[in-house]
């Protein structure tokens, strides 16, 4: 039985003593025995020279398979990539998935790039080259080309023999797709299916003819979408005349919709979430510009409340409640802009409006119990109950507002093509707490009489 | 080629015809072409009557590859199910996959389960009423019992002819496990692999002795993030003992990342965006027992201020900063515990001390920073630099401490076992308020005669 604690240990101390020992059997026995997620994560705890090591001892194939995990899980996979020559560093990016090339080469600089382009065979380096086209998340960006695809004449058993030999190179050979001879792609079948039939029933008879696909085009978000509804293990993507380009496998789906909650989760708090090993330093660096830019639209509501100044010193219990007005119309407004965020994602326009509409009306409903309570309370307290009215229809006019705000402005910010996660709470609720404090002392002028 | 826009539309007004006809022939025809995702979307827009025909038309099998698809996706799948007579409910049960089985049962009243238990073949009831003893959210909780798995005597060959056996009733094929005598799960080998090897090798030779598996009591978050980390379609679940109990799938998983991604997302905004279709008047409901529990947290605030009432009257000037302070301090608050929470996911004690301590100096730097800014811009505007350095000096103080809470908070909370994501945005921002106005009144007494 294996402890799940006992295996993500890796065993660092042998592999360095062998390292040492420049053992390279040895080091290869332990080595090689590991899941290649493991390898790589092995690989970032050397030292440079051990590293240097490591790449003489492994075959090209071999670092292919570590690196496309480096690739994914660390960061800046090509950093590691540049400590070899350029030849071998091309070799391994001829080994790895076709898909976790682009990736790498992305992160690139324009000369490295070129070098290694030079240096692929001239079949990859085609590959690669339209991959990187494509625009940054969308499924083009995604795909890789090493599927399994057979024609439409073929039988199950030239099928079965297709996967064989493609067993070991391709991404995936669970999902073998169709094409007709202009290859565009007319169906699917899945080696489940293939392994149920004869060998020599035709592909035409058991393959599905409604596969689904992505163009080439969607937007990353749409394509986990689909995933996620249908519980592909892989997705074909084609062009918009049909052909079949390559696929997306569900590990990089799982990957999308990381990066796509952690962005709505980002936006939500208006801090990026993403690189969880910074410093101090670079945190403060990296909020600071939005904080500043916060803080200046803090100065109008400071302006705003200056315009009133007048107001207060005469009645200088209105000071009091400043703090819970514009706390608690913030709180409801960013509530607002969650959900909104979230509809936005996966709704369409007709029910935008319907969102807007009940967000106003869920705020009259919490701004007039909020209003009775604060009211009372107020009335109570300071026994004064014009106090606590216009505390009350305070309450109830900022809530509305913010409520407004928090779903009308991620909508704007959708439809101008701006990304909604970026209307962050902080942005909503600094923004509420300028039309609290203006609602509030309007009401409290009127009133002023009964307040002083 | 096919679009999916065109894909996704539902030839509703065609099935609707072959059922107003009563012609079942036709019907299966149309209905069965489709995936069953789309099987489930379809029936979930017919009105009861039409159902009622659509339940006699197919079979129990046929029914619960759509109803596998209906629990996943709609939230109330056993309504639908008890719109059949109990017998043929239990019968479109026992043909679901058993973790779907489980899921729909425990939205189930007792006497509905007690119902359907009863009529389920003796083995099925049994292996359901144990996955339905699993915590919700466990490893035990999510899986299937519906994997394949040889004996580590078998050859390549044996494990093929398992695996063509159980092809149409296995959830997932491409992943063979292995066990001994005991049916301790010892390895794991590939579809891809057996593919790849003669027919008379044995299974000992080619499998992955080194099989990452799960505890059945092991939470549902820390399964997403080792398939997450290490791209496997699938889990195999163990008992302590070590033997083979499950499966989870990578669909499953995703709906775990989507669940728990959900979760984080709510907790940071204080409300619960799960359920996207719920009436103002239940959204209302359900935010405003937060939002008053937070009111009344705010009136702490308030009594503070009204403590310091005296202290405003004689230099109101005060009261046009209190909302800019405690706005930016919530602001900065708000970051901390979006990225403790965010990290308390995925790390260990150690770095959570060392987290807390990195969003004080990330306070410390940002408040300072701020802190030169607001000086100058008071300063200058009121011509009073006392005045800017009070709200300055406030300034860094307040958001030191709300970096603090909103970092040290979920971590507590996280300890006693609660959920961090409990500890809200909306939370974390009034009690800063709180601490905030505590901080800017101290000082700004000390300085009162400045201020006048």
């Amino acid at each position: 039985m294996m402890d799940i604690e006992v295996e993500h240990q890796l065993p660092v101390e042998k592999i360095s003593a062998t390292l040492a020992q420049n053992d390279r059997g040895e080091f290869r026995r332990v080595f090689l025995e590991l899941h290649f997620y493991d390898q790589a994560r092995l690989l970032i705890q050397l030292d440079e020279q051990q590293r240097g090591k490591v790449y003489r001892y492994l075959s090209a194939k071999e670092l292919g398979d570590m690196f496309d995990e480096l690739e994914v899980n660390e960061g800046n996979a090509i950093a590691y990539l540049k400590e070899m020559n350029p030849h071998q560093g091309a070799m391994v990016l001829s080994e790895m998935y076709t898909d976790n090339t682009v990736d790498m080469l992305s992160d690139a600089t324009s000369s490295d790039l070129a070098t290694y382009l030079n240096l692929l065979p001239s079949g990859e380096k085609n590959e690669v080259r339209k991959l990187l086209n494509y625009e940054d998340k969308t499924a083009g960006a995604l795909m890789t080309t090493e599927y399994v695809a057979v024609s439409i004449d073929d039988s199950v058993g030239t099928a079965m023999q297709v996967i064989r030999r493609l067993a070991r190179d391709a991404e995936i050979i669970y999902y073998v797709y169709v094409q007709d001879d202009a290859e565009n792609l007319i169906g699917v079948v899945t080696l489940r299916e293939l392994l149920s039939n004869d060998k020599r029933a035709m592909v035409r008879e058991i393959m599905n003819p409604n596969v689904y696909s992505v163009f080439v085009d969607d937007d990353q978000a749409d394509v986990a979408q689909t995933v996620r509804e249908y519980n592909f293990l892989a997705m074909p993507v084609v062009n918009r005349a049909g052909h079949l380009l390559g696929i997306i496998t569900v590990d990089d789906i799982i990957d999308v919709i990381d990066e796509e909650s952690t962005e709505d989760y980002s936006g939500l708090a208006g801090v990026n979430v993403d690189d969880l090993e910074e410093s101090p330093i670079m945190a403060a660096v990296h909020r600071l510009p939005w904080l500043i830019t916060l803080l200046i639209l803090g100065m109008s509501t400071a302006t705003l409340i200056n315009h009133f100044e007048g107001l207060v010193s005469e009645a200088s219990i209105l000071a009091v409640f400043i703090s819970l007005i514009t706390g608690t119309a913030g709180n409801a407004g960013t509530q607002s802009l969650a959900v909104a965020v979230r509809k936005i994602s996966v709704e369409n326009d007709r029910k935008m409006i319907q969102l807007i509409r009940n967000e106003v009306i869920t705020g009259l409903l919490i701004g007039v119990v909020t209003a009775i309570v604060i009211t009372v309370i107020v009335g109570i307290w300071k026994n004064n109950f014009v106090l606590g009215a216009v505390i009350g229809i305070s309450m109830v006019a900022a809530i509305i507002v913010a409520n407004l705000a928090g779903s009308l402005i991620p909508i704007l910010m959708d439809k101008i093509g701006v990304d909604p996660a970026v209307a962050s709470g902080p942005f909503i609720s600094t923004l509420s707490d300028l039309t609290s404090v203006m609602i509030y002392f309007s009401i409290a002028r009127i009133f002023l009489n009964y307040l002083i």
